[in-house]
């Protein structure tokens, strides 16, 4: 059966509106915009992403895994400046060709994660094109006033924070597309399962806003050098990345192990979705614990300096050519 | 030059961070996300839009003008629920195509309306697409607590209010594909110039809901008949419309006289983005002085009633044959 008997209405009143159950400001999605109350005393935050098929994600993704996806990209951007989440708007733009069955897979990937992240869609918009898949999903979250973690805010000195593991992301993508052989299957499935489904670290940056022990923050989704350049960038900095001590999954460890230039790959890859902090030497600890606290790591990656630019030494101490190697939009 | 030599990021410093000048919280679009103050008392308004190069404007369109409905098409979703606007994201995907010279009017566009409506880009996200320039604008505006108009709640007995005049879009449309061409040229031009550039109503939206005299609110983007069939199904009732007392412009009433059968492009053709409220009959002087100091009109076009259903009377009292009009978005 084809979209063309299932009306937009009829969409959003059987498969979208009850994404926006138990959040008055929705107004079931029958009206033109949501009323969304920011409690006294915070900033609303607000990010918006589109992602493409064929150029974000993969033509033949799954359309519940390619919804979550978009959701928790944007979930980042509100963990990479320490808000909690609200709501979100979801704007689809459906090829032609999308069946009901598709239909229904892409409103069950939207109400998995707002089980699962607990944040309702308050509103969107559903339109036709003859393009590929489109969608661009927008973010609200609040966080207290002059706790935002942001990127210009980092100081000579301060030591540079990953959570998670890195790299997973990119090597997720080049499993599913076929490569990374030498990995048993369940090594691939586990880093494709990184590259299809992002952890947003809310908890996490939410803490370190609200501990006020950070300088700067962001998501690591371009890649942590170019992730790492834009905070050089925005605070007027350099730094210097110490390669051996970026935190990696056993899988990731293995790749690299059986082929050493991944490690490019690593680093400049993209699809990450950890956090990217610096913070003063003495709050290290106390940002460490707040990590423990949400089960989660933060790892001193290297530091901060006068200057420009990012340089990356290896474990011997010798200086690793990089040259642009982040994710670039066009 | 093609846009391949031009860098998201260089794209971005270079043509749209300077249309977040004067708004902080924007942080010269550098971060991940924008922080946004909302005034004590008030409610944070929401609303996203995406347009489709082919679907939504026409694919000649010029970008600046393609921008700038984007954004207008938005802010009337804001002045539907009576809020003001306090900014706006742009995410773009835009064609391998483009050119700068493309990029720079399409920027101009928004700089543009930044001036017009004085609302700052307070975010966005450009990516590449393969497929047709496709925009979804996302606007955020606040309005006082319990003041938002909303499409549920207009009473039987009601009297259905719109602003300026109604069809000009629909007919923009038409001469812009080469009909009407029994008009004179500055007449085509005029409704064409009505359909690339609509006008939100913002001032009279907050104007209304700051006077509590309306009961149901919303802009006209479907089409009169579709959007007036909302606030029925949205409130449980049904309306009857007097078709004679339908506010027209000159160039529409001249292609109405021409041709008779323009009434059902009229009252079905969308793109109006005209405001269409329910309030009270002892209500419509005031609703009225109001419009006049915003320089606006409402026009009293018809009633609520029990029921449901639009139902359309011709001068003589006549039922016109109403069916599913409106613009459908699939």
């Amino acid at each position: 059966m084809s979209t063309k008997s299932l009306g937009e209405f009829d969409l959003i009143e059987r498969l979208f509106a009850p994404l926006a159950e138990g959040f008055a400001g929705a107004l079931n999605l029958k009206d033109d915009a949501a009323l969304v109350p920011v409690a006294p005393g915070c900033r609303l935050v607000v990010t918006t992403d589109a992602l493409v098929s064929g150029v974000h994600f993969r033509e033949s993704d799954p359309p519940d895994l390619v919804a979550r996806k978009a959701l928790r990209v944007n979930l980042s951007d509100l963990a990479a400046m320490g808000a909690r989440p609200l709501g979100l708007l979801v704007a689809a733009c459906f090829p032609k060709s999308a069946t009901q069955d598709w239909f229904k897979s892409f409103a069950r990937g939207l109400a998995q994660d707002k089980a699962e992240f607990g944040v309702p869609i308050i509103g969107g918009d559903t339109v036709s094109t003859p393009g590929p898949f489109t969608l661009t999903v927008t973010a609200l979250g609040e966080v207290e006033e002059n706790q935002a973690l942001k990127r210009s805010a980092a100081k000579a000195g301060d030591v540079i924070l990953v959570s998670g593991t890195i790299g997973d992301g990119a090597l997720g993508l080049d499993a599913l597309e076929g490569r990374l052989g030498h990995l048993f299957e369940d090594e691939r499935k586990w880093l494709a399962d990184r590259y299809l489904l992002p952890r947003p670290r809310l908890e996490l940056g939410n803490a370190v806003a609200q501990s006020r022990k950070a300088h700067a923050g962001m998501d690591i989704s371009d890649g942590l050098l170019a992730d790492l350049a834009h905070i050089c960038k925005a605070s007027g900095l350099g730094a210097d990345l110490r390669a051996a001590d970026i935190p990696l999954s056993s899988p990731a460890r293995a790749a690299l192990k059986a082929d050493s230039r991944l490690l490019g790959r690593i680093l400049a890859g993209g699809d990450d979705y950890e956090l990217l902090l610096t913070a003063p030497p003495s709050a290290v600890p106390a940002l460490q614990e707040c990590a423990q606290r949400c089960r989660q790591n933060l790892t001193a990656i290297g530091v901060m300096r006068e200057g420009e630019g990012v340089a990356v030494q290896d474990s011997s101490g010798q200086a690793l050519p990089v040259h642009d190697m982040g994710w670039r939009h066009f």
